[in-house]
């Protein structure tokens, strides 16, 4: 199908170019055109279906660098709580009793989630299974997205299995819409030999699957806690000198094709290992606050040129996948935490939740800012509410004033996954029901093992 | 008009009382019950218009306690500046051009953003004018609020004479929506005999035109930066020992009607004084981190007994008037900065949005909680969505995953003021066209005098 957006305030990334009384023509997957209204309307006539952005804003589709797409299942299930009791009374006993099924069921409700916040790619880590999993939700919604498999050193063989499987079955999958990554959980849940391991597999599963253009990444925490590296060195008797980043760095596994959640922890060594090694930050204001885990030295990766990006972190720690928070979060923050109101502007912001991210997950040849020849992947946001108004400033607005329900209409591959605040692809209430299903019999299997 | 909201989840916030499969009935401006709905539903037949709360949260209406709703006028004017060349080269300029009907137009905005986002009663301190004022704007939306006049020791007389208009006019009217309050600006910017004298006027006002149960209160700025001690000592030449309120304590001027807005740099002293003298404070999260102003130290002030609401501040320096954010990142502020999760649960931050914020306006006897002799303030949340699926608890719900646009019908003084996210006491397109030419008009004055 060929599109025409136009009469709309198209913020490009590109450089910051904003066009006003603006159009986007798109065809098929891909973004042909970009220019005035009355210029493309001339050219893009007959066979295009029109999309009217008067009093619109439209934007490229927000890019979540860091979610457990599938824990949305747990959204509010323990909250206010110490992080080892949170994980160890709460969270990791039910998590032992979700299936495949809810593993589905979750990330579609996340996938959706997503979508409705101008969402279009969700970078997400959770356990890989065959039967279903995030990367068929994923690709059930239209949602783009980067889907791993978690390791951890108690199940290498069975990781193994599962990163096969993923890279084989969805790597480059779904019309380009899902690309894997090779995801080893932390450096104190992955021994040193089996992080220099995973680094192998994934340079195999890169010659097998993958291409310069469509890479397999690697997603790892690092550095979420200030005690990670006690956690380190006490579990693999390993001594962690100048930091968490130079550790990973003396092991060899990092690169360019790394993108590394939480930085909370970093010292300044680290900062520049991770500018050195072109490893790509996800910051995670909202759930570094709610965990109480620190507040990531951002201002100072983005001084050294570091490519910082965002993300939400999972449901059951934020507790939402609204990448709007996440803006303002990411604004106010950093202002306040180096009682400086000049960092951390909004133009800048908005590039960390767009093409930032695109780049952290190495897939800027294709998303990340309205340019010709890239994926049509696209958030048109009503600005015609009290709250947006008047307009100075269209970048102040969306990541000061703007919320996830002003997105009106999202645009994925050059598909229409949302017009008007209804979801195309999937039914909502149908998954709702089935969310709702999930979690009573999660909660049954629960109980009954724990009577 | 008699209501009888019906088979919702009623959070009371009368200690924290949830009502399952409840129900509200109203009759006039007044709650007279509160139930099971099937028994309710026997009780109140005939004569009550129903609304369906299947799948809905009902809470007592938001309550901001601190607001200049006019600004909402220069919403995304300035951002991302040092504080005070925001102040100096930006808004106190344009300020200057505002005019009366700017400053009705401003709050009717802010207004229905406010009853948008489930807030239902607003505190505001701004310039009174007899004309057209902030007061008029509330009263025309159906929004209850307290209404000041801000004053600064270089104009006096217009102070007292705008006092005088605006408590004859204003206090306890509109059905009670509206009450005043007498505003000194802070207390670097009125002098300590003004200050003295401005706590005169509030008794002489209130014995004419307050009550016990009316009282006019005093809405005042305090210790807003850290550096506020030295501007108060240069510019009135007084020594400020042992903190702010402890000054404004020494001043005599401080009591139980007394409201506190940012409290940031407070001494603990000062936060025993605010104990003592039992002054309420407002906590403004957003603004406080966006100027860079620094941590509020609420959980310190919980711990002494002291009542902390909530407050947006101004559409300039928040951009939003939305509480559900104030809320989320008061939860998330303050665990962050204290390095501890457990500390400002959910169910603690929505009492300071409700209960809390009735008490800090001395208008608990009428609003704050859903209790059966209270005036009918109420928000109606819708749960059925996406982003609040499933449901464990709802409280986090609110907290952390809800909207200002997930609030769907609101009830104020017993009147239904939106229903199903139409407004229907003003026309919200009709307004956005007012602020839209006011703001054209302005930026022409200013321009006009800076050519």
């Amino acid at each position: 199908m060929n599109l025409l957006i136009q009469n709309g305030t198209i913020l490009t990334m590109q450089n910051r170019k904003i066009t006003r009384e603006g159009a986007v023509a798109i065809e098929e997957q891909t973004i042909i055109d970009i220019g005035k209204t009355h210029e493309l309307k001339r050219k893009y006539g007959r066979g295009y279906e029109k999309i009217d952005a008067k009093g619109k804003v439209v934007i490229p589709g927000l890019v979540n660098t860091h979610q457990h797409a599938a824990m949305s299942l747990l959204r509010g299930y323990a909250d206010d709580l110490p992080l080892q009791e949170w994980l160890e009374k709460w969270i990791w006993p039910i998590e032992k009793y979700m299936t495949a099924h809810d593993i589905y069921v979750g990330a579609l409700l996340t996938a959706i989630e997503s979508i409705m916040g101008g969402t279009t790619t969700v970078n997400t880590m959770y356990h890989y299974t065959p039967e279903e999993n995030e990367a068929k939700a994923f690709a059930d919604a239209g949602l783009r997205g980067v889907v791993g498999h978690v390791c951890f050193s108690w199940r290498k063989s069975e990781d193994k299995k599962a990163l096969e499987d993923l890279a084989k079955n969805w790597h480059n999958k779904a019309n380009g819409l899902i690309r894997i990554s090779v995801d080893p959980h932390a450096p104190y849940t992955v021994d040193p030999e089996y992080m220099k391991e995973l680094k192998e597999i994934r340079e195999n599963l890169n010659e097998k699957h993958g291409s310069r253009n469509t890479p397999i990444i690697c997603h790892i925490h690092v550095a979420e806690t200030e005690d990670e590296i006690e956690k380190i060195q006490s579990a693999f008797n390993v001594s962690v000198k100048n930091g968490i980043m130079e550790y990973l760095n003396s092991l060899a596994v990092l690169d360019n094709h790394v993108i590394a959640a939480h930085c909370v922890a970093l010292t300044d060594n680290d900062v520049k290992v991770t500018k050195e090694r072109e490893v790509k930050v996800s910051h995670n204001p909202i759930s570094n606050l709610k965990l109480a885990s620190g507040i990531s030295p951002v201002p100072k990766m983005l001084k050294k040129g570091v490519t910082v990006s965002l993300g939400t972190d999972s449901p059951c720690s934020n507790n939402t996948a609204d990448m709007f928070e996440v803006m303002k979060t990411t604004a106010l923050l950093h202002k306040g935490s180096n009682k400086n109101p000049t960092v951390m502007p909004a133009e800048k912001v908005l590039e960390m939740a767009t093409i930032e991210g695109a780049k952290a997950l190495s897939w800027e040849t294709e998303i990340g800012s309205i340019e010709i020849g890239k994926k049509a992947d696209l958030a048109i946001v009503n600005m015609n509410k009290p709250h947006l108004n008047p307009i100075y400033n269209e970048a102040s607005h969306l990541v000061y004033a703007a919320k996830a329900s002003d997105v009106e209409t999202v645009i994925i591959n050059g598909k229409i996954v949302m017009e008007e605040r209804r979801v195309t692809t999937v039914n909502p209430e149908k998954v709702m029901k089935m969310v709702e299903k999930a979690k009573i019999k999660l909660l049954e299997r629960l109980n009954a093992n724990v009577k």
